[in-house]
């Protein structure tokens, strides 16, 4: 069948497959000097946001990403004070880190206009935002992360977009040199990394990135996202000396969530039996 | 944007989403006296098998479902002797049912068409049908549930098609009784129980009527499925007396699998925050 006017529908060329939403109106259409976002309002998701036509967040959905992204990173580190987003311009994942007792996030978002479409279409991601905790930098993050001062982050949270577009530099070595330098010792980097089944090469090319940077351990985070494509999601932790399956699972029982908890830590950590190595390690 | 004919489209009304395959051609097209049965060749998932408008299966992904489904559920029992598989026509799960050292299994599948077709389409799945602990039965398995001799099976997995047209009396408490009848002292039964997120109510509806027919235990199993709606997906595995999340590990760690092993079992029985009742099990 094809559908409608009243569907808006993302292609992911990449695996020949496309997921679609049923909408009731497009609130929002605006190019900034970055890229072309679009806010509709579906029929079962809430309001939907898209960048460049693909999906970045829905209402309904978000919180299974915006959780694991933050509570895997700043639970696999050993005391987080000090955090940096890059992207993450919905502040989503921003209002979880701020449920960790934290010293300082810095978030580094190219495009102000995410933010500001985020605080009128989502405004339940951005109710943290007023934290004073918080500071915002709507800038080039690739630029602002060369210019960090050495070790000065505790953990770095890449939630960008595709390695298309303004992204495209988030996603190779020179950036994860420059992550490793601004990250004190024991310092945990997550970023996003795409499908584990429809985008494999390019998971395999960031871990792979990230090691020749110099991150001695990287393991694969693993959990469900339906407005992605394949529904079926990764973020990759990476960090030098530090044991990327343990966490700290006593300080995240009280967090208030709807996904994550210790159970589902655990569950993001499992491996595919395909993709094991003869030590039982990702491979 | 709006696909062209070279896509294959499946609308989830109940979820106002939508999953589209690209495809070069249509392989096959019939209806059989229960059904309407496509087959796709896709560019990027292989063969599409497709009934009554809704995904049944692609190559690329029915692992994912197939190995949760057959190894949680049998990895769970004690000692797994007599299996019957409910539907499970495209014979996937009954491969790798026979993984296992079970003495018997029987398939019951309303439709022959199905199998007939997955020999040719899937050959792969069906790469075990010659076994000789396998039995073949194309009936009505409500009935044949309903005459099953009492105390005969070790475990059952419902390997149906949605709670509409020839599934629909696999979903309720009259069946379920049957099932119970039917399965031994400490038997384990798993049935595909839709979507966590956007069929969740269905997902209650039948925990609760597994309930209402005297399954004491009943616990979620979650994975990846990329082909079906929001790409989540579940089963429901119910016993009387059995713990449902413990399970051999030791006994599933020389299994042949490409997703399941003891680390993705532990990761399938994870349930995520908003469903833990006070005592942290599932509500």
């Amino acid at each position: 069948m094809t559908l409608g006017n009243d569907w808006f529908t993302e292609v992911d060329a990449r695996s020949g497959s496309a997921l679609s939403f049923r909408i009731r109106s497009q609130l929002h259409e605006e190019q900034t000097p970055y890229q072309r976002i679009e806010i509709f309002d579906t029929t079962d998701f809430g309001h939907l946001m898209v960048i460049d036509g693909c999906v970045m967040l829905t209402t309904r959905d978000n919180y299974l990403y915006h959780e694991v992204m933050a509570h895997c990173s700043l639970a696999t580190h050993a005391q987080p004070s000090d955090v940096a987003i890059v992207g993450g311009g919905d502040c989503g994942t921003l209002r979880e880190v701020l449920k960790h007792p934290v010293a300082a996030v810095t978030q580094i978002e190219i495009d102000e206009r995410v933010t500001r479409l985020s605080e009128r279409y989502f405004p339940e991601l951005c109710d943290a935002n007023d934290d004073p905790r918080a500071t915002f930098i709507f800038d080039d993050a690739v630029a602002w992360m060369a210019n960090a001062a050495e070790n000065s982050l505790d953990v770095i949270i890449v939630d960008s977009t595709d390695p298309i577009g303004p992204g495209e530099g988030l996603f190779n070595v020179a950036f994860y040199k420059n992550c490793r330098r601004a990250l004190r010792d024991n310092g945990v980097l997550i970023q996003q990394s795409e499908s584990p089944l429809v985008h494999r090469t390019l998971h395999l090319d960031m871990r792979q990135a990230m090691g020749e940077a110099g991150f001695a351990e990287r393991h694969p985070v693993l959990f469900p996202q339906p407005c992605y494509p394949s529904g079926w999601w990764s973020g990759t932790l990476a960090a030098t000396g530090v044991d990327l399956q343990s966490f700290r699972a006593l300080d995240v029982a009280s967090l208030a969530t709807r996904y994550y908890n210790e159970q589902t830590h655990r569950a993001a950590l499992a491996i595919p039996q395909a993709w094991m190595d003869p030590e039982g390690n990702a491979s």
